[in-house]
């Protein structure tokens, strides 16, 4: 089963959690024993796994990134001035895929996954997630 | 087919090689051609896929995620003191996933699977294995 | 289904434009809905989605790695004087899982998937992918 999960980003940088959504879509696809794959679709953004007990842990991972990867000075940033992104979406990566273990999708306490955002704010932002069912 | 493999860890930050685990578990499950997801459940850990030739590229790794991410500087560390923890596990990235092919993990030579410690020791450490065969 | 793609790489670091390749496969497959997945053979070299709209980004990922990763200075470099090939390699990452949607691979427009060579030129590098159908 398949769903594509739309969201607005309303920072430059971000992480927005999409974590119940992934859950609620493994429940709904009654799928036991599998994988679920999330997809980031789009060249400036990406999907981490990361904790989520409040705010710090992500804040963290973008002043991380823009540390590690400062922006204008980038050959890219003469075309769009969006190098800094696209290099981030690169690092981070496009895809993250999680077990479905009897029945839930099997992250650990402290595992939730986040919409990764280096370009926003965008409307429309999608991911797709795929459940496949191990037969 | 799904498997858990539990593992302990000694070190603060250190590779740690699970390939004949998994290889063993593919060669178990009779798939042919498919795919093998191996995920780290935890936030402060991850999957490389990494030579093991000897120790050397496994202690460099840790150098150089030392010197990218030092400990310490991070809003998280105000909480757990492990802000770095999750930052190394959040750019290598929980998941890795593995072609099967003629029955066989389809790494190559110099290919090998390793769960990566960043906030250790730990014991009972997790890594789902699942397996889908392609029909 | 199962694809060995293979190519030869002409730089020491660069980055090479598979896309076609996959969306090509991924339509002689059949697969209507289902994940295919994209895998590096090779300790030295990973898999990115990034953009292609001209060679900046390109140039722009091997700038950034470089700065990041600097050769000559780790461990491995007395064994295969590579360390710096293997560790880029390790942060982006062996495999990246691209959703298959109606029938079509699901990258969005300014996504491509690129073969990232670490340690070139090599002849016949290999990249396996693999169609799983959902059904």
């Amino acid at each position: 089963m398949q769903k594509i999960i739309k969201l607005n980003t309303g920072k430059k940088n971000g992480l927005y959690d999409i974590t119940s959504l992934v859950v609620g879509f493994v429940k709904t696809s009654g799928v036991q024993t599998g994988l679920a794959s999330v997809y980031a679709r789009g060249s400036t953004a990406a999907i981490m796994i990361q904790e989520n007990w409040d705010e710090s842990v992500q804040n963290d991972v973008v002043t991380l990134l823009a540390r590690l990867i400062p922006a204008g000075v980038w050959e890219h940033d003469h075309q769009d001035n969006n190098g800094d992104a696209h290099l981030k979406a690169g690092i981070v990566g496009a895809s993250e895929t999680i077990p479905v273990v009897d029945g839930k999708l099997g992250l650990s306490t402290w595992q939730n996954i986040f919409f990764c955002e280096f370009d926003g704010p965008r409307a429309g932002r999608e991911v797709v997630v795929t459940v496949i069912e191990d037969k």
